[in-house]
């Protein structure tokens, strides 16, 4: 059990140093880098499509598209528009790390673009304890999944900064309530941004665009 | 890397001696050992409170709720009628393992009980790889989560008996099909049980009685 934990203490400070590395390029280079967790099907890939797609000829997007199995994430993002994109298959792991991120980007001309989108694995445990050097983790949850889940995961919503409700289409379907959510969630984390979305009705995708050019701005003058 | 590989593959293997240990104490005993895995938020604990409610005079249940956080769930069944429910707070861990099972039944008189649920922590990856000496992994999964999640999660789907689709009454809302999730699903595992419920309108709880009632009493006549 001891051997266990040392060993995985190591693998957690080689990640962290590696995401320090990728943090620091981010930075120096005005990139604003998004690490987007959440369960699986809660929208992530939906909200990168309508994002790409409406902000494609605003901003320069590149994306990391994690997932276990499948490249299908990926090839959606590119349907809609994304110029570049590439597809991470873990292969079995729960989580993307500063490791995979590394080579994912290698033949990324970081000075090229405005904003790196990491689409993390399904998963509101592990990707919590992987820094991916990213400016941001963006929590993403959805009304069906119920208003208790930053109370039953509140790792991730520690280490968020932003959390985006999806699917808002789906309240009065569910007992979920939108003034419980928030109350759970900022008893974690007092800090945390809150944006409600529905990729359907598109309601309040336009908030999150505005987040985005805020941050995409501050992350510019950070490298001048 | 080789010594975390070589130390994963130590915790795996006494995860499966005392897996064996469990499961053969199962048998002997006649109870029917159900680990229930899912996506956060897809109804696990909405279908227990249910099943406890109606068939808590038919047959002894006994439930071990596993969270990341909180006691919630162990609640919400204890609220139902649930005679022996124990909450198992991972704190901070992706997963149940067999060791904790163990620990959380050693109070348990299984002579006494038909049925034993082990509701997993809500992760569709890491659940996988820890058998819990069960005699079958239920997945369940919602419509709100899209019909593309066996492809993508695959190893939870290959090591299921029965797959749950839940929350039927939100079939409509989403371009979520009923036919492609089950051809997804049989595409990874062809021997899959497929069931369909609604927790909201009881669509098909009582397929899932009939189901549980022939697997209880195939348990029991196993321990003849």
């Amino acid at each position: 059990m001891t051997k266990e934990i040392t060993i995985e203490k190591k693998v957690l400070s080689e990640n962290e140093r590696l995401a320090a590395e990728l943090g620091n390029k981010m930075v120096l280079n005005g990139v604003l880098s998004l690490n987007i967790v959440s369960s699986p099907g809660a929208g992530k890939t939906s909200l990168l499509e309508k994002t790409i797609r409406d902000l494609k000829d605003e901003y320069k997007i590149a994306v990391v598209a994690g997932d276990v199995q499948t490249e299908n994430d990926a090839n959606r993002l590119v349907d809609a528009g994304g110029k570049w994109v590439r597809p991470l298959v873990t292969g079995g792991s729960c989580h993307l790390d500063a490791r995979m991120i590394s080579k994912a980007i290698k033949d990324l001309d970081l000075k090229s673009i405005d904003l790196l989108i990491i689409e993390n694995v399904g998963n509101l445990v592990c990707p919590a304890s992987y820094d991916l050097g990213e400016y941001m983790k963006v929590v993403l949850i959805s009304v069906p999944e119920g208003d208790d889940k930053p109370l039953k995961y509140p790792g991730m919503f520690k280490r968020s900064g932003l959390m985006i409700v999806n699917k808002t289409d789906l309240l009065g379907t569910s007992d979920f309530s939108m003034d419980q959510v928030k109350q759970n969630a900022r008893s974690i984390n007092s800090d945390l941004d809150i944006l409600e979305t529905s990729c359907r009705t598109e309601d309040g995708v336009e908030d999150w665009y505005k987040w985005l050019r805020k941050h995409i701005k501050r992350a510019r003058k950070k490298s001048v």
